[in-house]
């Protein structure tokens, strides 16, 4: 696990910086919908985790919800850095580079240690650990637009 | 990765066996929602492994892609266990359940074959077995109600 997770931590690195020049050639709505399809990912398994901890799905799984998280927030990092505006990201995003990708990297890796402590210890081990690496809502508070009721 | 994809699959051998007893808790439109999330992160994958193929999406990160699909396979089986209709299943998931699931454990090893070729080998030497991994549509066609136009 732990090398999976450095394996998924170089190449989300190395992607970072070889990026701009590949997705120039995307238009921006198709990195738009490709960074949607990342945070559905994350959303969906932020759920099925905690459900795991509320007795409404198989406590087993809290594992394999730690592991995926870890990589999707690999994943996002790579999918927010070209600067396209739009979907449901505000403008603060790429306004506030520096901010951002460092938050996205805290997230990364403290999923990535979420899953390596949970493979190792299981839920229990892992949960102390949940709130400081879901911290999906102090970053949607700043860089998502509001969802609409 | 082999490692981390023999433990997935050995976890969610496990879970399957004791799936029953914990299910039995929780309420049918928790079971219903969980999968419904499991199935919602393997589309999003699917999506955002294909626009890294299309130009659409950095091609670095169709290891990671092939990596959550793995494991979010092993998540789908455990979670279509419980025997509770509804949602955008079709009572033949249950009905044919031999068949379901064998398809479903098919679906978990050729994905998890797809990911270790990936990191191997990367995109290109993956996606000659796309095809055979990403068996989607051949199961919604018997197993998912026909989606709202």
């Amino acid at each position: 696990m732990t090398r999976l997770l450095q394996f998924a931590a170089g190449l989300a690195f190395a992607a970072a910086l070889t990026l701009p020049a590949i997705v120039r050639a995307s238009e921006p709505d198709d990195v738009i919908e490709y960074r949607k399809n990342i945070m559905k990912t994350l959303g969906a398994q932020a759920a099925a985790l905690n459900a795991t901890l509320q007795g409404k799905a198989p406590a087993e799984s809290f594992t394999l919800h730690a592991q995926v998280l870890a990589i999707a927030a690999s994943e996002a990092l790579i999918a927010f850095t070209p600067k396209v505006e739009g979907g449901d990201s505000k403008p603060e995003v790429w306004a506030k580079w520096d901010d951002f990708s460092k938050k996205m990297k805290e997230f990364a890796a403290n999923t990535a240690d979420l899953a390596k402590t949970a493979e190792a210890g299981g839920a229990a081990a892992a949960q102390p650990k949940m709130q400081g690496a879901l911290t999906c809502k102090g970053c949607h508070d700043t860089y998502r637009q509001p969802l609409k009721k």
